[in-house]
């Protein structure tokens, strides 16, 4: 399904091979997930080249033909053989690859698995929204609010009640921060006693998919003052949501209101970006992203305010687009 | 320091400036470890672009001029105004980002901090013996042999072992498996209790600088029987291991042995890799790798025979080279 759509859209551009090294495209193209280096060759008959160490994993999950990766020539020569005369890398391809590849083959770059990867099916939105609820499942069951125990501890049994869970891992560096820490937006936490605020942006990963959160635990008049800030920012732009506008357009509704408080120049990176196999995916809620949001796409919404030696605030929800945003989980978590 | 000696290699190219954007090279560089996109231009007057939200950790870290990055226009407009015309990009560089370039510069690519990076200063290497040695002990306080836990929670615990002994995170996905699971050199822990034989390969980060051991415990009269085939290729490959012979007559040491005994075709990977900021560095000990062995570098060794179905056993230690190579940290784990 996944390849055939690609195929489509490759012989619109009369591309006969198009090549992929990405751990996550090739993944979502044949079910394995390589441990180490490998390549993915979308055409007629669709193959990956995997490491000697990783056959037997490729053998096992592999929907396409695996073939062993021996060299650059046997693959140069295996794409001659087939009369493949032009290729399509990713963007993300390294120079040294293209360089590799230059002088046998007519080389374009374009992307044609993002646009398909950006749409999740239906099995994709039910594992986001599992990995998502064990995470938000253990968020309540650790409780932080009665502990006095450090923050990189914290942060680690949050980690450890996810796999049990039933994740399989942690879907980035948690960030269980506080105090001035969470002036940072990817701080990391500390070998010392909780303060205030606390800032928690945590998520694991179930049958390979992602799940995204954040929230911040706020004590002080100011804290809360912030925190009130951003949830209009974070409720506005969820409301906002809906197929036919544009990314750039979430961003601008959560930053005008936080602007509008005065504190534009403390919001300093953007409102959300997709997750799916990976954390950060395409699109994303930025002034920059003029995509036009359609069905089945699963985005964050993460405003943040920062002010810089004192604290910061962010209010992090996972919104799957079907009519209008839906978000996933729970948004009260405490 | 490091800086410098680039300086002098690029001098001699005539090259004008070198783009980086790796953030293990831009942390080497500049003691900054960007947490979002960053970029950093070796030249006469070295800077480093640091994202909007990684601005306060860059002026905090950095011993390089810092300036928040905008967008492409205003780099190359900056370089240009510095009339830089050539410009030399890492091989890891996205093909993406050199399309970017190619119209204003002449390109060249090549690695010149590799080099620099192979060759550990005293203080990189006192980093990476305390992270060995907190990652040793934090194992021997773990005596998984007398546990009945499952796999993925052990490997869990020895992770938080290691954060409480000093670490600041695990330098890659702990390995702690068993049984059929050890014949896939990365395997993944999962919810099931230990079998035998039980392969651990694990390490911590100390001060940005990673450790990484792997000792495979076995049971049965075969499992024994593997691991004193490994043992050997392992003794004598670090036996060979000194100054001014190639990274792959080690490898072939190793591999000779493994060989000698019908296993040649279970050796699914090299012998080693160089570690240091990152957990895989250049160079490695692969029949691939025809660099020189020079004083100051870190190479792991870790030869291992898989069997398919079966089990697998792994054996790895790291060595720092002197006048001979010398295992860091202790030999004999239990």
């Amino acid at each position: 399904m996944q390849i055939e759509n690609i195929l489509k859209e490759m012989e619109k551009d009369d591309c006969q091979g198009y090549l992929l090294t990405d751990f996550s495209n090739i993944e979502y193209i044949s079910s394995y997930r390589p441990t180490s280096f490998a390549f993915c060759i979308i055409k007629e008959n669709p193959i990956v080249y995997a490491s000697k160490m990783d056959m037997e994993i490729a053998k096992n999950n592999s929907r396409i033909t695996v073939r062993e990766y021996e060299d650059f020539k046997t693959i140069i020569n295996d794409l001659k053989n087939e009369n493949i005369k032009n290729l399509t890398i990713e963007p993300s391809l390294t120079y040294a690859t293209y360089e590799k590849l230059k002088n046998d083959f007519e080389i374009e770059s374009k992307t044609y698995i993002n646009k398909q990867r950006m749409i999740k099916t239906s099995d994709e939105i039910k594992n986001i929204t599992k990995a998502t609820n064990i995470a938000q499942k253990s968020f309540k069951q650790l409780d932080i609010t009665n502990r006095s125990e450090n923050e990189n501890i914290l942060a680690f049994e949050l980690v450890k009640l996810m796999i049990e869970n039933g994740a399989s891992k942690e879907s980035f560096d948690t960030i269980l921060v506080s105090g001035s820490n969470t002036s940072l937006p990817h701080a990391t936490p500390q070998p010392k006693p909780l303060e205030t605020p606390i800032l928690i942006d945590w998520g694991c990963v179930y049958n390979g998919y992602c799940s995204d959160n954040t929230r911040t635990i706020v004590y002080t008049e100011k804290e809360h003052e912030i925190l009130d800030i951003v949830k209009q920012a974070h409720d506005k732009a969820i409301e906002k949501i809906k197929p036919g506008i544009q990314c750039s357009q979430i961003d601008k509704t959560a930053r005008d209101i936080i602007a509008e408080y005065g504190y534009g120049d403390n919001f300093i990176h953007s409102t959300g970006h997709s997750l799916g196999l990976d954390i950060h995916e395409t699109p994303g809620f930025s002034y920059r992203d003029d995509t036009i949001i359609e069905k089945g796409m699963v985005i964050t919404v993460e405003p943040g305010i920062y002010i810089e030696n004192e604290f910061g605030v962010r209010l992090e929800d996972t919104v799957a687009i079907e009519n209008k945003g839906k978000v996933i989980g729970n948004l009260a978590l405490w």
